[in-house]
């Protein structure tokens, strides 16, 4: 390929954030035009997944992927880094459709929920049995399917690399239901809800696909550098969640805000008021949670103000921990970049 | 290791699949301590894995994996077949339990589903939210977990391989959303309905663990052998299991009998009847089917006889289709022994 030897970080970066897109869309058109094949109804599974990875979020798990396998020196043209970035992607896309069916949640980034979208075309069209099953277990399946595509995309992975990929795969599954359990039994444990949340997501959107990349790059060594930085700034990341889940606006966050107090979810910020104060503990306690209650004494406590500064040392915490690391130049400051972008991404 | 050159394809098989329970086992054993080192509830999705790896099944597929392999000259020391066969035996616990949710079955080899006892055990002990909509998080989390379980045992895979691994992967969740759908939309398509129903069982079951097998062993050129004997089996296998569900007793199906015309199932069985006849044709075309009638025309109709011949001349089909193919000594009778089993089960 033809390329400036002068490409900053940020510019490589999102040359290959480019072909990971055409790989995503690339993929899903031929399965689409395969299943087309057998039936017209064969596509519906692919679309389902297709349309949830076209609104797009964040791409966030694919940036740290590839940006761990540039900052380690892993070379720009090796296709296996955009296939493993489109696998972290397909994984997290599986992942948000079961979340949303567990959630029972209506909407995802301001789009009717997968299940929601063919529980109501089944009640429209008066198919046979019940839309809520028919609308769950299309979502099901779809999940299923994304899931599957991830891992195609990731069949290539070389060993050091595919033990981090089972690792996150893993992780994933253990964490949601470890976080439904929790919210069920009503435990309050705040250790407990912040592995739990560290292990959603901070693990899974930041470390995990890091490690990931210095893997694919063939640089174990870089592991407990990107470890410190991926579990620091994961907790930022997720705070920053439930901060705008408990204050935010809806637009801001694509789904309705304060949800998570209405389902009784043990969030991190949650657990941490609770490890601090004898009345929000007394109110998560109650079998039916007060949420105007807990939400005027989250107020009362300066919660959002702690959580402020706890992430703003969870970001010094990251930048320290690759302020040595041998990485590729430039790579520092752009890590550091994508720390703020990240803990501070309502600013 | 040590071993008589005599052994038989039955007893090297045999001794694959041995090692294969030992995988099975020891990976969800170090799961089940991993997890329950950060909470007693840890393990709760290993074990909804590991309740219905152990009660077993037939282990059909890994038979046909190791069998392929084995027949194609693999290395019987290759720990990769193992890994390969454990990986297709957690595909199925994965798609059995999300199975389970989609038909909302209650029992499953005579012991509840997933769904099922979670959604009992919720409501027993008075836990938080719905019943319905914990167990089936449950059985989708542990589904998921199962399909992870896969990738990871699969993670080793050689390209051609890989290819065949990713095949099946995805033919599972489409053949599961088509008959889905084809059953809420109440689809009379007796040709769909019978590529569902390979797609589902013969070719997931038989003809890709065959070719995975074969690939895993480099044999290739062995593809359209297998494919024909799968195909041909793979169809005997699915009229089996439906004549079962239609006629047979409950004690040999492990489940209730004739779920599926309750549930409305348009299965390969009724396909076949319903291209024949029109009086079923008009049976299956009303918004609720009458089951008894439906039985009773069957049995007029004396399709379990034609049925059986159907399966005779499949069975001879897939023997056929081996006849000739470049197969290790004694392989061609020991797969041939096998269509028996699987063609006659109820025998």
């Amino acid at each position: 390929m033809n390329r400036m030897v002068t490409d900053s970080p940020r510019e490589l970066r999102l040359e290959l954030m480019e072909r990971v897109e055409t790989r995503l869309s690339g993929f899903l058109a031929a399965e689409r035009e395969k299943w087309a094949a057998v039936d017209h109804r064969g596509p519906t599974p692919v679309d389902a997944v297709a349309a949830l990875v076209d609104v797009g979020g964040k791409r966030l798990r694919p940036a740290f992927c590839i940006s761990g396998f540039l900052a380690s020196g892993g070379d720009q043209d090796d296709p296996t880094i955009v296939d493993c970035a489109a696998a972290v992607e397909f994984v997290h896309t599986g992942a948000l459709i079961h979340d949303d069916v567990l959630d029972a949640a209506d909407l995802r980034r301001g789009h009717p929920t997968v299940h929601n979208r063919h529980s109501l075309e089944h009640a429209a069209k008066g198919w046979r049995g019940e839309p809520r099953r028919y609308g769950e277990g299309v979502a099901i399946l779809a999940g299923d399917l994304a899931t599957v595509y991830a891992a195609r995309c990731a069949a290539a992975l070389p060993p050091q690399a595919a033990r981090v990929w089972g690792e996150l795969l893993t992780e994933v599954q253990i964490g949601q239901y470890l976080d439904m359990a929790v919210a069920a039994e009503s435990v309050i444990d705040p250790e407990l809800s912040r592995w739990i949340a560290i292990c959603k997501s901070g693990r899974y959107s930041i470390h995990r696909p890091l490690l990931l990349g210095a893997a694919l790059a063939g640089r174990a060594d870089l592991e407990p550098a990107f470890e410190a930085y991926g579990e620091a700034l994961g907790e930022a990341f997720q705070l920053r969640d439930d901060l705008i889940d408990a204050f935010g606006s809806t637009a801001a966050a694509g789904k309705p805000v304060g949800l998570d107090l209405v389902q009784h979810k043990m969030t991190l910020l949650l657990a941490l008021a609770a490890r601090q104060d004898q009345r929000v503990r007394d109110l998560v306690a109650k079998p039916e949670w007060d949420v105007t209650a807990l939400r005027e004494r989250l107020l009362e406590i300066g919660i959002a103000t702690r959580l402020e500064r706890r992430i703003d040392r969870l970001v010094a915490h990251a930048r320290g921990a690759i302020a040595s690391a041998q990485l590729e130049p430039g790579w520092r400051d752009e890590l550091t970049e994508m720390a703020m972008t990240v803990a501070y991404r309502d600013r």
